[in-house]
This record gives C-alpha cells, structure tokens and sequence, in this order.
C-alpha cells in the first residue's frame, strides 16, 4: 500500500512524498499527474504533516451507513444526500479545531472514510469510477449540532459544517486501501466512541464517485466525505479526537 | 462607477481591465490587489467576455426577500440561509446552459444580485464589511428544482443547485454601485418575468458579508448570490434568460 503524505519543514518548505516507515521519500511536479521521485528522504519527525491534498471542495454526506440509517429511523436514499464543506474549512493532522466565536453550542466530532479524488471526474460509471479515485484518508467532519435545525424552514447543513478548522483531513492518501474489510475507530481522549465496519455504507465509494459526477465535476485533490455511522458525540475545548482505520493511521485533533 | 471585466481573446489569450464605453482598458497583476494599467486597449466586441471573478466558492442565500417569503408564507430568517454552488458550477455571459443528462425535470431561472469579495474576510462587522466587497455583480442561480424535495429526510439545495454551468455570472463588476436605489429585472425570451427591488432584501449585502463572515472565510472573489424573490419560473431548452440591473449590465445566457 502507497501512503502519499504533504508535509512542512521546520524552514516553512512544502513537500510531498512516500512514506515508508519513518522516511519521507520526497517527489516533485503534481501528485495527480506521475509524480518524480527526488532521491531525497527527510524524517517523518523532523516535519509537520499537512492535509495530503488540496481539495477545491469537500462533498460531505449524509446518511450513508445502515446502521446509523436504522438508529435515526430514516430510510436508504436513492441517491447520495450531500452538503459541500468549503475548503477553509481544511486542517491538517495534529491542527487544532476551534469553536466559533459566535456559537456557544454543541460541537460534535464525526469520524469518517474520505475518498481522495485523483483526476477530472464528470458523468462516469461506477466501474470508470474506481480509476478515478486516487486513494483514501480520513475525516473529522466537525459539526456545529444546533446549527443545523435552527430555522424551521431550511436545515442549516452547510453552515453548521463549514466553520474555518472543521475539515480535519489526514494524515496520508493510501493508495490500493481495500475498504471492503476495514473498520473505523474514532476514541475521544483515549476513550472508544466510535467503532464501524466500511462494508456498512449504503452507496460505497465507487457508487458515490460514480453517482456524485451525475451532480457535478469532481477534480483532482477533492475530498468526499463518505458519512459517519453511529457512536457521534460531543467534543469539549481541550479533548483529543482520534480517528483511526488499520492502514490508513490515526488522524489526531485536539479542540482548542 | 468603475465596471471590471475579464475577456478571451480570439487567440485564446485572458486577461482584465476596466470598461468604457466600447473599450476594455486593460490592466494587470491581481483584480484584488491594486490592478495597474497597462495602456493598452481593446474593443469589447473583438473578445468573449468570461465570468469577470474566479471564485473558490458562491454562497447562495435562500428566502432573503420579504416579498418572495410572503408569498411562500415563510417567516425572514434571523441568519442568513445558505448553501454553497462549487466553482464547477460556473460560466460567464453569453455561455450556455446545459441540462444534466440524468435529469429530465424542471429547471429554473433566479435572477440575482451578486456580492463580489475583495480581500480575505473573517469575522467582519457590518461596517468593516463594506470595505471588504469589491463589487457587484449579476447572477442566475440555475436550480433543477425537482431535485430538492426528492428525499423526504434532507432536502437537497447542494446538488439541485450544484451542476456544472449553473452558476452563471458577469458581465461585469461593478464598483460604486448603490444597490439600495436599483430593481432587478428577469427576461425570458424577452418577456420580462422578474422585477424587483433590491431594497426589500431581508439582509442587505453588508449584513450579509459580515454574518456569513462569522460562519466561515470568504476569499477574494468569492461571490454571494443574495438570493432571489418573486416570479421565478422554469426554462426549456432553447429559451434565453437575461438578467439586468440598471448600470451591471445585462447577463444573457441560454439553454442548450
């Protein structure tokens, strides 16, 4: 399995590479395009990983796991309910998520599967799909709760998603990741809260990418956030949240 | 007033520059940054007039005109409603209007007034928040209405709103440009089908820019749609919707 990561030097330089162990061996031009090996290696502990990718947007859905589809009483859509989370609302591994200086609610973290998308992608088919997709990582959707049902008219999900740091996404895009056997793990302050198998999602990934660009041009870098399943809960200033999937690392963030 | 514009040449060169009568004084280095002329000029008929911003996002704002919310029998909101049209969505004047190919329902035309963002804006007062606005535009926020009812849980504004070339904008922007004195109008075919006054939105562009500043940062050339109000309708293939405001111009765009 390839794991791409992005990274910051101490100096302010950005890079991105293969990690491999403990090294980071740099490549240069595009990741989307046959990046070129360097030769150069630089320790994974002397840098700051970033978000791997550098999405123009982040489609985020919603109730896309049976399990949590069964807890709210809802039905299976036909389609993929989604909302789009802004891209500044992107941070990295280890980046601290902060509240809203006018929200005094709720924040509630979602420990989700992101697909990163790895080329132009617009009205494919599911089986198109799977090459389009340049690998996967993992999401904190960070949600504003109260937000969302504040207007009685109109369900608030792309406000109460898009605060600046509530896209946390990292740490690595894994490449040739089988999420068919894997399972999502996120623990708040050490503590298991969420605990999910992949093989739950009512729309998998190439069904998502498939159907998502039937609704609008997907580019190179975007994430999608494939929904969370249950076990969602509150987080407080100064708690860790951990989201973890075998081969895939933990993404760590802390409320600040 | 101070009219911007970005144009394509016929030799596919793009570039910017302030309009005069029937000459593009052109200009260079950043729209946002203090633009400097150049001296040259161009006739405005020998160009394509492109979308004059590159937004990374468009806010669109939903019930933010008393009229159209009484006569939806919708009560004003306190915040502003939105949702966000991905920059895929985007074309200038004169390009055309494609319909989905995997939706065969209504599509609809919403006359709007546009708010072009003119520097990084984040937390903004009201009336800091009219130093961050660059300029005025128009907007038809082309909506496949059938689709935002569609799942009975969650009702889908992003994807109705999403598609590519549904996110018209231009000719022009607009810089000293008072909103509070101007009426919207909506031709289709030439039939007028919207007018407006800009006056009767519930939050005018400078309440907006600072409430939505709270939720999440704007970048420069970032564009709010404000919303539309009464007299939206559908449009077939074929038929050409044009959007004006006395001194923006006219937004003339038709469907494929």
């Amino acid at each position: 399995m390839k794991l791409w990561t992005r990274f910051k030097t101490a100096h302010g330089r950005i890079g991105f590479g293969l990690l491999k162990g403990d090294l980071i061996h740099e490549h240069r031009g595009s990741l989307y395009d046959e990046p070129i090996a360097t030769g150069a290696t630089i320790a994974r502990d002397t840098v700051d990983l970033l978000c791997p990718c550098e999405p123009s947007k982040i489609v985020a859905l919603w109730n896309n796991y049976h399990a949590l589809g069964a807890k709210l009483g809802k039905a299976a859509p036909s389609h993929p309910l989604f909302l789009i989370k802004p891209a500044t609302t992107l941070v990295g591994p280890n980046a601290v998520i902060r509240r809203p200086a006018a929200y005094a609610g709720k924040i509630v973290f979602e420990g989700e599967l992101g697909i990163v998308i790895g080329k132009r992608t617009s009205n494919v088919s599911v089986e198109a799909a799977r090459d389009h997709i340049l690998g996967y990582t993992l999401v904190n959707d960070v949600t504003a709760a109260e937000i969302i049902g504040e207007d009685e008219n109109f369900a608030q999900w792309t406000r109460a998603k898009g605060y600046d740091t509530f896209g946390c996404v990292g740490p690595v895009i894994a490449q040739d990741f089988d999420w068919r056997e894997a399972e999502l793990i996120t623990r708040l302050d050490g503590a298991e809260r969420q605990r999910y198998p992949l093989a739950d999602m009512i729309f998998n990934p190439w069904e998502q990418v498939s159907r998502i660009s039937q609704d609008m041009t997907l580019l190179p870098g975007d994430v999608i956030a494939v929904g969370t399943s249950v076990g969602v809960g509150s987080m407080k200033e100064g708690q860790l949240v951990e989201v973890s999937i075998d081969g895939l690392g933990t993404l760590a963030n802390r409320m600040g």
